[in-house]
């Protein structure tokens, strides 16, 4: 399947999680056998591409794609977590939302300096949280060259902020005019 | 790498989350690209085995093993996810915990009627969380004869309690004692 079939499994859902918002929803695409493994054949080959020497992904949807790539590609995963998740000391970094804060930490322990670690997430919207992670594991040693997502909203600005930070940016569908 | 080689990639940690528990630590099994591939082999090979149509895995650790299974075997997965965010109207389910209650939500719209859904899971312990991803599971439409872990707690009851309700437990290691 192309990532155009692949786009219309996609669900969008109106005025969720707030009016005027239109979700674009994976869970449809996940649930579908053959569209999900395409999808994942997909962000692999993106992520080979980009000399992928392990995928990160982002709890908790982020772990869907990422961690599949991976396992496609024969390299580890590096699950980027809530807070107080992990049982062993953490490295941590702070982010603001667009309602408040949250916060990501990543084992330490789990990168090797100098180590490509590519970001693997369903979607990117504003990008507050993939920037958040790639600093998260660049303090950690990597190097992050590429994110590579499902789908892009483009004009949410997510994808422009990534490059402007001097990562890669590839996807596999966009939803413009979101 | 046989289970026996994944058991010694399994990190230990003391007293997390509380003291006197063995925490069993699957970031470094995941984090070891040979070894999740690995991994991922065996428990698809034991959804294959058990018929499955679909994987079922919980947030958000569950997405990590599940989500691979399912695209190994070209079937689609089934996230069972914590309240509030699915975008659609949700079929749910609340379950006690040792402290305080919690609560499972799934798209029923994910699931066809007698559709052979398996449940894969990094670990089970006392068994709370997958006994409610089933009841929710079957209550939803689906048949649910078998759930798969990556690591068995065997002296906490959970696989026993799972198999008195009528599923199969099947496991790639077992830390007896803990």
């Amino acid at each position: 399947m192309t990532p155009k079939d692949l786009k219309a499994i996609v669900r969008t859902v109106p005025d969720f999680p707030a009016p005027g918002v239109q979700f674009r929803d994976i869970t449809t695409l996940i649930g579908h056998g053959v569209g999900f493994a395409a999808a994942v054949g997909h962000l692999a080959r993106l992520a080979q591409a980009a000399g992928a020497q392990a995928i990160a992904g982002m709890e908790a949807r982020g772990f869907i794609f990422g961690a599949a790539v991976a396992v496609q590609l024969g390299v580890g995963f590096i699950p980027v977590r809530k807070p107080g998740k992990l049982p062993v000391a953490t490295l941590g970094v702070d982010y603001v939302l667009e309602y408040g804060s949250d916060r990501l930490e990543i084992d330490p322990g789990a990168i090797a300096a100098g180590e490509r670690v590519i970001i693997v997430d369903d979607l990117i919207a504003t990008g507050g949280t993939a920037l958040a992670a790639a600093a998260l594991l660049r303090k950690a040693g990597a190097v992050v060259p590429t994110a590579i997502f499902a789908i892009d909203l483009p004009d949410l600005g997510g994808a422009a902020k990534l490059r402007a930070d001097g990562i890669a940016v590839d996807a596999l569908m966009q939803f413009p005019g979101d």
